[in-house]
Parts: structure tokens; sequence; C-alpha cells
């Protein structure tokens, strides 16, 4: 993040790490202007705070950034899960984040400022989220190169755990189960769908297991719905009947899901002027990302006496239509 | 496999298809040397009949086309389960076969003559299959390109279950959970753990619904194992204890199973005398498949009187001393 900052935000860019080793490296490497002493210090006077760090930590380094950051200040996380962090922090400086971005190496020695091209970078802004606090990041996320993507912190919980978390414990599963069948046999068997499925077996054990945990309510809901949707499909293949209807199916709920999102064709301008009311961006935000709506750029602008505000989205212009009709509702 | 057969081993390949579209095709594009009016024209004289048909129909084909060869002939077939069609022909001239290979298009049009080159082609040769037409069955499927690999057919077929049959029935179950996840939203995921796992989700569902059905109890029983392994993982999670070492043997185990049957080094031959007992073959190349030890090649030598041969076997070199101690013990 810091990396992308400087490159393509322009961004004057102070940081600090525990590993002072780290910050030594990110400093020579040109990744950071400035290594700060302390997180305070990192945090005085910065426009934006970007706190990463392990799941079950961020409460307390978001507090410590908070306390430390002007008033005007934003302070943002990229944490994988959302609702715990936002139910923790109650300061409305704070909006949540969580890139979709990785690599399989970690360490400064591998930072790219090109990693959020085109990625889906969450938000989660919150009811009392100020309009203005919440276009400024959305627009130094996008200007990182990621799609800013707005989301209730549970229902990103909730589809992580579907898209992500679940798919992990299944590949574990598999394995466990090839094992099993495989027995003391050394036969070969090399299907391109076992390799496919089984990809992110056993990864990275310390970083999935605090995963799972930040995780763990959503995630068990998830698996007992496929616990169920496997034993829905068992009793189809002991029938033997509606087989071909059910991986026909199948098939076309896969498209649909890839589906979504798709962006559709140049952009357009949507300008609706809404009541300067706590949440309404957050509203808005969410409401258009919930339709399948991205919003590539957002841009407010404030009335002289701060009552309401001009909004400018530009957004697909397949989509614009539907924009405009959503914008207003929530506007109104 | 005619096209196959025509350019890899310089074989004369007369066909035979219900489709007489399809038929005349393969003669066009030089496929086949010469189409069969019937199933008994085109195996009449014939060295190897290779059978492609649906699981279900082959029984009844196998029968015919064992009928019309003769006596020296080796019939063999391309289903992708075994027990049941090696249970149904009695016939010592019927060697059961599978080769894992395939493309996304079909039909004549598409056939290519490097479509086996490395790919791993189960046989399941029986109690009595004679050592010599093992051989030659080996030999013939070795020059397409492929890998043969000798297997019991109800391990075929329980492998086949957890490698191929039940990822695909997984990927069904994940895009169903995923899309009740989901809900009415319409927010883009694309984790590409959730691609890959869900790739093969609804794939040609009349081809999948037979093979489902073909082997019907090995994927159940994978299945039944599969959910035991999601409880036992639910638990784990659950309890939030023991989790980055449950992650953590998911890995080890998926790199094992990966490094079954990897080659080891350049190839030595091993030579041994065998009894003339009916099986002796079959028992040795079993007995080495299920050491983890490819047969790359093998040749028969019978003793004047057929009391005894000599086989030379080539393995790789790694493999070669236990390959040794393995076919002595087979051999006494």
């Amino acid at each position: 993040v810091a990396l992308a900052a400087r490159e393509r935000l322009g961004a004057h860019v102070t940081g600090w790490d525990p590993d002072e080793h780290a910050l030594r490296v990110a400093l020579e490497r040109g990744v950071l202007d400035a290594a700060a002493a302390s997180p305070a210090e990192a945090v005085a006077g910065a426009d934006l705070v970007v706190v990463a760090a392990p799941v079950a930590a961020l409460p307390a380094v978001l507090e410590e950034a908070l306390a430390a950051a002007g008033p005007d200040a934003i302070v943002t996380d990229v944490g994988s899960t959302k609702a715990a962090v936002v139910a923790a922090i109650g300061d409305p400086r704070f909006i949540g984040g969580h890139p979709l971005a990785g690599a399989e190496v970690a360490g400064v020695e591998h930072a790219r400022a090109d990693l959020f091209a085109g990625a889906t970078w969450y938000l989660t802004p919150r009811e009392d989220t100020e309009g203005l606090r919440f276009e400024r990041l959305h627009r130094a996320v996008a200007g990182l190169g990621a799609v800013p993507t707005a989301i209730r912190p549970e229902v990103h919980d909730r589809l992580m755990a579907a898209f992500s978390h679940l798919p992990h414990v299944v590949a574990n599963a598999l394995v466990e189960q090839a094992c099993d069948a495989l027995g003391d046999e050394a036969i070969p068997v090399t299907g391109p769908s076992f390799r496919d499925m089984t990809r992110v077996a056993g990864a990275n054990p310390p970083l999935w297991a605090s995963i799972y945990g930040a995780n763990r309510e959503a995630l068990l809901d998830a698996l007992d719905g496929l616990l169920a949707h496997l034993r829905d499909a068992r009793a189809v293949l002991a029938a033997g009947e509606r087989v071909e209807a059910w991986q026909a199916g199948a098939g076309v709920r896969r498209r649909a899901l890839l589906d979504v999102g798709l962006t559709g064709g140049p952009l357009q301008q949507v300008r609706v002027v809404v009541p300067n009311r706590p949440g309404v961006i957050a509203d808005l935000a969410v409401t258009l990302s919930r339709a399948g709506i991205n919003i590539h750029d957002m841009s407010l602008s404030p009335s002289p006496d701060f009552r309401s505000g001009e909004v400018a989205l530009w957004v697909a212009e397949d989509h614009a239509g539907r924009a405009r009709e959503l914008v207003e509702e929530v506007a109104r």
C-alpha cells in the first residue's frame, strides 16, 4: 500500500513497523518517505492511516492509531474479516477495508506498486460515516488501482466465508478423503479437477488458522450450508433420478455467479443532490454495490451551508439508468 | 485412438460407428484406413479391438466384439469405470482400459494423434489374463504415447471416485452454497480459489450424469467419507483448537499425494524368470503399480516349452532395486 501510494498517488508516506529490519528495508527501497519511531509518530498529521495487522490485533492497533490521528484523518485497515473490527471501533473516523489482493510471497522486498490493479477493495462505511471522508477513501483506493466496493460488514464476512474460507476447508477435506481412498496404493492419479480443487489445501497454516478463527461464525454457517447441499446431492445420486438436471443447474448458477459485477461499457456520470444526513453516502454506496453497480469514481460537492451536497458518480453506461433510480431513492 | 494408432503405431485401422456421418468423416480425414459396415466386419481379423461406448452400453457391445474377434485378439475398452464391465465380461481376451485423456471438444473432427502423450492409461488385467496378451496391450498403449498403469478394477473405481467424480459433486455444492450466501446481492466476488474449485461445476450434464451413475457405489462411499471429514473439520474450527495443525496436515498430505508416481530418473531394465501360471503378469503389473513404480516398457520371452518365461521390465533407475525385489516375490 505504501509503495503504491507513493508511486500512484504521489503521496508522502511515513511508516512504522514492529520489525525494525523491515522498516529499514522499506526506507532503503523507497517504499517509504520516512520511518517513524512509534505508531503515534507515523500517524501524526496524516490524511490517511492504513493499519495492517493480524485480525485479532486490529482493534488495539486501530485504537492507538485513532488516538494519535487528527480530527480530519481517515483510519482504515486491510483485515480479511470485517464485522468484529467494525463492531469494536466506535470512532466515525474509522472505515474498514479489505483489498482482495495478495501474492505467494510476503515481505517488503516483494512489494509491487501494481498489486492492486483491478482488484476488488471492499470498504465498510458505517451509518455515521461522513460522506466527504468516504469519498476521500474511495478516491484513494481507486487511485491505488483497485475497484472500491462498499459492503455491509456482515455481508462481507458471509461472502468471504462462502467464496474463500469454505473453499479452503473443502480443499483440506478432499485431500483427506483422497488419502483414505488411496490407502497404501502408490498409484499416480493426476486428474486436473483434483489438482485445481486442492491447490489451496494446507496453505500458510498460521495465516489461515487466524483467518478461520476471525470469521468463525460465518464460516461455520457456510459449512453447515455446504453439508446440507452435499446431503441433497447424495440423495439425488443415490436415487439416480434428476442427476442430469442437478448437474446442469450447477453450471447455470456458476455462470450467473461469475457474471455478477461485470463492467457494462464506458463510464457515465450520474449526479444527484443528497441531504446532508449521516450515512447517506454509505447508504448510496452500499445500495449500488448490492445492485451490482460499481462506482468507478465519485465526487462530493457540499453546498455552502453544508445542509446538503451534490454527488457525482461514475458508473458503467449500461448501469447508469438503474444507478440514477437507486440514487434518487436513497437521496429522498 | 484410431488416429494415434495409424500415426504412431503404423497400424492398419478399420472402424465402425453407429453414426454414418462420423464414420465417413473419419475415413476422409485419414483417421481410419477402412470403414466397416458392421461391428463384426470391423473386428474380423483384428489384433487389437478398442471399444468406445457409453458405460451402460459397454457389456453388450463388448460381447458383440468378442463374438466376432479371433482367438488371439485383445479386446479392450475406454470406459471411465471398470468394476461393472470387468465383472460382466467373462472372456479372457478382454482386458479393461481407461485412458485419462480428453478434451473440451468431442467428435472425430477434433481427433489428435498426440492426445495420449504422457497420459495415464489404466489397464485392468484379470487373474486369467495371459501374460503375452497383456504385454501386447501394454506395448500398444505405450506406443500411443500413454503410460500404462495396471490396477484392480475396484481400486480404479475408488480412486476415480475420490480424485475425479467427488470433486465434480463438490464443485456443484460449492456453487449452490455460494448462491445462498450471495442472496439478492449483486456484489462481485472473484477469489481465485473459488474459481479454481468450481471450474468443473455443471460440466457436460449428460456425460457426467452417466459417469456418476456408472460409479454410483464408489462415489457414494467417497461422498460419505468427505462428509465425515467435513464434520471433523467443523468440530476443529468450532473449538478453535488444533486449527493450525489441521491446516498444516492437509498441506503435507497433498504434497505426498502429488509426489506419488513421479518418475525417478532414467530407465533401467529389470529381468526375471516367471512361472507360466495364469495371472502372473497381471500380479506383477498390479504389484509394481501399487508400489508407485511405473512400467515404462515390458517384454515377455516364453521358454520353448511354455512352462515359464522371462520378463524384462523398464522402470525408473531409482525404482529398479525395489522393483527387482517385488518382481522376485511375485515370481516365486
